[in-house]
This record gives structure tokens, C-alpha cells and sequence, in this order.
């Protein structure tokens, strides 16, 4: 798969370093290529890694404690107490359980949204580095205690002032951004609209230009997020983002649901990226992002599975099924979000998103070897009609056997080689049971439990 | 899991020949049981088997074949040419393809819901037997060659007469109804409206009743059938359906994506249930059935994964999450079809639909020994908060490890021990291959493929 939409039967890709240096049919790479390593690919589908591009890594070790609740219960009564009562070392279980099963899924990058002190950003990096991913880190940066248009106030534990956020941005970016062979990156995590004032959107603007770094932030997620630009602004959401600057390349906005067309010609006019939650947008009740009409405005629209309590799964495979499906379904038309569209959203799209579409996201000579393995002998991959439609419309995560990042194995036969898989999930069942006592939360089934 | 809505931590099932004889707290169980094999479920769930109340066995050899196209060239210019080409081997190869997948992601019981003589009844049955599935085998009847209120006309090769029809359902409900110590039932497999006249409907009602057997339809499963039903009858499908006959117990309406509350109540009345497909009925553009409002209404609504063209895979914990997340999706409100009622659904509703209430669909004394174990030692179910919502929004049917079907273990460790898995994927490659050659279609991405 690369950028000419070409599949390639029966074909190979020789490796050299970190990046790909020939991709062709068997027959022709094996006529010069000598390789140390050879992995054998025979009926296995090599595709890009997947791009995530809205991640919560610190709600992996939340994963379900609040489903069927209202996104202000979601909030205030789970995910914010839960979060405000993280330790460092909890930050590092979770983001490693979450990259754990991302790695096992078929994603090799990712963009963090909202990395807080709390959860320990320097443990996490080092997480990153040492597992091998493919990772965006966002900080977060806040300058009101508020969230939405409904006066939510944030969990004391989660609060910080504008000053010290920006402060954090610029030292993380000093010593993480480019490390790890470039794999790391940071970029701000702008709060959503009611968790920044305009001033402080300006800052995070300019900070980005003087950095040459990016921003990501949520945004129109929810009806709620109309309502407070228009209030506080007059304008709409996508309006007011262009007005302090914030509207240009290296800039993803999560979820984008009730944007306006107005705002789409503003957005693909201007460079910015949506990153596209389906699953999430779906269990929250958000509302349904008009994802066809958004890409036909020329708008760069890429995929993301948010995280623990809202998907609740870090499985691009799936998500690029549900990302199609959603489509058909609203729209009464089974032609709209086709597999090949929903694809390239989750490899192509987010590259570019990310500001990297010269170096990932599709399969070609001189750029990164991120590469994964697809087996297609599972009954649910048989016969084999259509590749592209196996592993958009059958496939799940579990499906990927072998996961190169940077040129280097992550997983062979699904084992993570960079990582003691068991030791993660321990870790993360211990911090997860003192987080909830910390937390003095009880998450169990509605039903009776003996 | 049983029947009042019990989650037992900690617990145990004691199964004498193919019964559960005892549940309880493994404490508790130990102290009288001897097992002569004791399987260790130890970080895993132990669950009720899957009840799949839509499937279509002969549409897993033709997966992928016919996606991202509206509903009337998905029939005509690709399912139906495919399925007219059937040879019976055809059909073995594709129901053990499909059986294998089902077993593989926790399905223990089926209702097919139109089986064609092409497709080699008698090679199904047996293979149902020889695999150790729970099945009801819907064969097809027919007595007009259309399809919907189009006049669409079907493959020549599909169209049968009504007599034949019915002296088939007869002769095959008396060689294999109750076959396989009971695992096997045979029912009428009615085609949708403008398939079969209303003296031919009314025939099917009689004599389901005469055999004490059931009855499976697609209803209201696209707005056509609304028109036809109208025109033709003067009425809403539902009522035309109840005027026939058929709305009554042991009858399964697949989809019902467009029934009407005065439809509702009728079924609801009768003991008649939906199917609800919910991935079938978004990727084929078909609606979204009002599944909360039909339950709210005293509906009994189960679910179906429909078919490889439709789905495309057999995944029934896939399709909870679905399920659920689409009504949310569609009412704007995270609190419908929450987790539980998902997984009931998934279990105790498809029991109730198949008119297998008192033996299947709950873990209790007395029941068929129909049980599956799900591991919970994943990175995407850590940590073990809530396993009800773990298992309907983050697990997969790659997460079960263990099936039992009667009281025999049909897969172990995700090996199915009742089949040579290899052998029926190398046959449904082969079929598959030959069957495309016969029908003179290819089927490849839209891509260019080099």
C-alpha cells in the first residue's frame, strides 16, 4: 500500500536501518536485495502501522469504570476523581498497558491528547522510548478550571494555572522532542473551549510557531461546545480557533462532531486535521461527525480511538470498520466511507495529521519502516476475495502477528519483544485496584454480584 | 450469569453428561463435586454460549465479495450470481468455514436462516453433527421469483416452486429434526415479502404448526418492504404477518428495522421475536431498528451477525458492542442498551427466540451444559473492573479460549478440537477460488493491484 493506492501481490520490502529502501514483487526485490533478517510474510497482508491520532494513555487503567452514564456523570463522577487521584507510577501502568495493546493491535504511532504532571510525563516518555513506539505527547494546558459551556469545574487534583502549563510545554519539548531517534515528539494539548481563556489560545498559537511544534485539542466534541463560542465568542467553535491562530498545519482536533461547513472550508483551506473518534462519539452520545462531507470540503480527517472509558478498546482495526459503518448508516448509503476511505484515514490521513506524511503512513522507499503483519489464515479472514475489505470489514487487532516500528521488531508472532507483557498487566492490575481505593470509587456490573 | 442476573465471583459449574447439575461458589461446589476433568477458569469469565438468531452458513465462502454497494447490486450482481453457482460442497465448505468462526468467537447456537438445496442440506446437517454446533437449519421457501417491491427477479439458479419447497422443509424436518441429541432442529426458512404469496405464507404457518417446529423471516429489513406490504396487502408488514399467521412464538424476524410501534405491540402480544442485525444494517445502508423502544415495548429482540457479505465476520461479542453503541448514536443518549442488556441479547433473548428458553442462554441447574470461557489476561481487558462491560465493549472473539457445546469441549485453548481447522480453511480457499472461476466474477480493492 502506498501513496498511489497500489497493492502489491505477492511482493516484498527490504529494510535497511530505519526506513524502507525497496518495495516491489518478490521476484524483483530478491534479484539484488540481501538481507540479514528475512521474515517470511506468505499470507499475511504488509501494510503501514496504523496511525492513532486521539489517545488518552492514562485511561487505559480506567478502562470501563463508567459506561451507560451521561458525559457530566462520565466526568465528574469517574473519569476526573479517578484521574485527579493519579500517582506518577499510575501514569506509566497505564500508558504502558495502553501501548501495550496498541502495539498488539497494528498501531505504531499515536497522538496523545492530554498528558498531565500527574501522571508523570517523564516516566511516561521513557515508556515510549524503551518500548519502541511511535509516539506524539501532548501536555496539557489550561488557564480556567472550567469545562464545556455548563460551568463544570475540574477535579482539584487536575487543576493548574495557565503559566505553569506553558512553562511545562516548553521544558518537556526541550527534553524529549526529537529523542529516541526521533520517535517522540511534544507537542500542547490545548484544553477544549472552557478550559482556556482567548488570551491563553494565542499563547499556545504562537508558542507552537516558536517551537515549530503542534497543538491538539478537542474540539466540538459536543452541542455544548457550539453553544459556549457562540456565548462567549459570537462565533462558531472553528471560527474562533482560525481567529487566535490555531487553524494551520500540525494541528489535530479531536472529534469535530457538530463542525459546520463553514468551518470544514476553514479548516482544509487552512491545513488543520480532524481526528475522528467513531466509537467514542457513539458510547458518549456525542453525536455523529459528518466525516464523508468533512473530506469531500477537502479537509484532512484522520481516526482515533480516544481511550479506556469512552471506546473502550485502543484497536484501530476495529475502529476503522466502525468509522465506515457509522457512515452507511447515517447517511442511508452504503457507498459513502468505503474500505479503501476508512483505511487510508487510519494510515495516510493521520500521517499527514501528524505532520509526517514524509516519513510514514504508507509503504515507500525513504520512508520510516513501520510496518505490520496481518495474518489472513483466521476463519473470519477466509477465503481471500478482497484484502482491503478482510481487514477493514473482518479483521480485529488480534489479527496482527508482527509489528515493526523504526525499523526495528516490536512484536514477532504477537510476542512484544521491547516489553514483559505479564509484568505490564500485573503493574497495571495492582495500580488499578489502589487507584480505586484511593479514589474511594466501587465500579462493578449492574447486576448482583455474589 | 443466570436467569436473575447474577454475577458469581469466584464461582464454579459442575456438568454431569451435557447438563449443568450444579453452580455456585467454587468454595462452595467443591465440597460435594467430583469432576472427573476440571478445567481451570481462573482469570477468565465463564459465560452462557453465544446465541447467533440470524446467520447465514452458505455467505461465509463469499465474505468480502460485495461491499460498499447499494443493497440491489450487492444482490444481483453479486451475492445472488455466487449463490446460484452453488455446488453442495460449496455449502460444507462454507458452513464448516462459518462454524469454525462462530466456535472461534464463542458462538455455540445458530439459527440459519435460508438454506438453499444448492447449498447440500444433508452436507450441513452432518456437519453441524460432526462439529458439535447447536443449529437450527432454516431451509428456504419460496413461491414467487422477486424479491422486494422492486421486481427484482432472483438468479435462475435460486428459484424453486413452492410445492417442492414445502415437501423439502417436511422431508428434512423428518431426517433431521431432533438429530444430533437434539442439537439439531429444522425449521421454515419463509423469503421476505414478494417472495412468496399469502396462501404461501399461511401454508408456512400451518405447517410449522402442524410440525411443532419454528419459523425464520427477513421482515421490514429495508423500507421496500414497508411499500410492498402496503401495496400489495393494504398493510403494514407486522400485520400483514399476523393476519398469515405467523406472528407467534418460535418465529424470528430478522432485522425489523423499519417495524412500527403498532407492529411492536403485535409481536410483543404473540411472543414473536426480531433479530436485530445491527452491522449488517449499517453497512447495507439498510436503517437502524429501534431496538430500546421495541424491548421498552415488550418485545423479545436477540441478536444476528447476518452474513460474510453483510457483516462480514460471525463475531456475536463484536456485535454487542454494535449493538449498543448505535442506539446511543442514533437517541444522543449514552444511558440505552447498556452492557447488560447487550450481553442479554446475546444469551438469554436468543434462547428465547429459538424456543430453547428453559435449555440454553443462562448458566443454571438444570440447563444444557452450553458454556464458553473468555480470558481476561489481555492488555485490552486490564484491568478486571467491570467484566460485563469489558466483555460487550473491549473484548473480541479472539478473547475466548474455551467452548463447550452439550457438555463436550469443542475448543480448548482456542484449538476447535471437533474439526481440522487448516483442513477447512485450505477447502473454503479452494471452493472459493473454483466458485468465483464458475461465476465469471472478480473481485479485488479498488485500488490498482500490480
Amino acid at each position: 500500500m502506498d501513496e498511489r493506492r497500489r497493492v502489491i501481490r505477492d511482493g516484498a520490502v527490504l529494510v535497511q536501518d530505519n526506513r524502507v529502501v525497496e518495495v516491489g514483487k518478490t521476484s524483483e526485490v530478491k534479484k539484488t536485495a540481501r538481507a540479514e533478517l528475512q521474515i517470511d510474510a506468505k499470507g499475511m497482508l504488509l501494510l503501514p502501522g496504523l496511525v492513532d491520532t486521539h489517545v488518552h494513555l492514562a485511561q487505559a487503567l480506567i478502562r470501563g469504570c463508567a459506561d451507560d452514564t451521561s458525559l457530566i456523570d462520565w466526568l465528574q463522577k469517574f473519569v476526573w476523581p479517578l484521574q485527579g487521584n493519579f500517582e506518577a507510577e499510575d501514569g506509566k501502568a497505564s500508558a504502558e498497558l495502553c501501548m501495550l495493546e496498541m502495539i498488539k493491535s497494528g498501531t505504531t504511532t499515536f497522538l496523545e491528547s492530554l498528558l498531565h504532571p500527574r501522571y508523570g510525563f517523564e516516566g511516561i516518555a521513557e515508556s515510549v522510548q524503551r518500548i519502541g513506539m511511535r509516539g506524539i505527547l501532548s501536555k496539557t494546558v489550561m488557564g480556567l478550571p472550567s469545562y464545556g459551556s455548563e460551568g463544570n469545574i475540574m477535579h482539584p487534583g487536575m487543576i493548574e494555572d495557565a503559566e505553569t502549563c506553558l512553562r511545562e510545554v516548553e521544558d518537556y519539548f526541550k527534553r524529549w522532542n526529537g529523542r529516541a531517534d526521533g520517535r517522540i515528539n511534544v507537542w500542547y494539548g490545548a484544553r477544549s473551549l472552557g478550559g482556556c481563556t482567548r488570551e491563553l489560545y494565542k499563547q499556545i498559537a504562537e508558542g507552537a510557531r516558536r517551537l515549530g511544534t503542534g497543538v491538539t485539542m478537542h474540539l466540538s466534541e459536543v452541542q455544548e461546545d457550539v453553544r459556549y463560542a457562540r456565548r462567549e465568542f459570537g462565533k462558531m467553535p472553528g471560527e474562533f480557533i482560525d481567529e487566535v491562530g490555531l487553524a494551520r498545519p500540525n494541528v489535530v482536533f479531536a472529534h469535530g462532531v457538530w463542525l459546520t461547513e463553514s468551518e470544514w472550508q476553514i479548516f482544509a483551506r487552512k491545513g488543520a486535521s480532524v481526528a475522528h473518534c467513531p466509537s467514542s462519539n457513539m458510547k458518549l452520545a456525542s453525536g455523529i461527525a459528518r466525516v464523508p462531507e468533512m473530506i469531500q470540503a477537502g479537509m484532512n480527517v484522520s481516526l482515533g480511538c480516544d481511550g479506556g472509558p469512552s471506546n473502550n478498546c485502543y484497536d484501530m482495526i476495529r475502529e476503522m470498520k466502525t468509522a465506515s459503518l457509522l457512515q452507511k448508516a447515517r447517511l442511508l448509503d452504503p457507498l459513502v466511507l468505503d474500505a479503501e476511505t476508512a483505511l487510508e484515514m487510519a494510515t495516510m490521513n493521520g500521517a499527514k495529521a501528524l505532520g509526517l506524511r514524509k516519513e510514514i503512513g504508507s509503504i515507500e522507499v525513504g520512508k520510516k519502516a513501520d510496518l505490520i503483519l496481518v495474518s489472513l489464515k483466521k476463519p473470519h479472514l477466509v477465503p481471500p476475495l478482497n484484502p482491503v475489505s478482510h481487514l477493514v470489514y473482518a479483521a480485529n487487532g488480534a489479527d496482527v502477528e508482527t509489528v515493526i516500528i523504526d525499523g526495528k521488531i516490536v512484536m514477532k508472532d504477537r510476542v512484544v519483544e521491547t516489553i514483559d507483557e505479564d509484568e505490564v498487566m500485573r503493574h497495571a492490575n495492582e495500580r488499578g485496584a489502589k487507584l480505586l481505593a484511593r479514589s474511594g470509587l466501587e465500579i462493578t456490573p449492574k447486576w448482583t454480584v455474589v
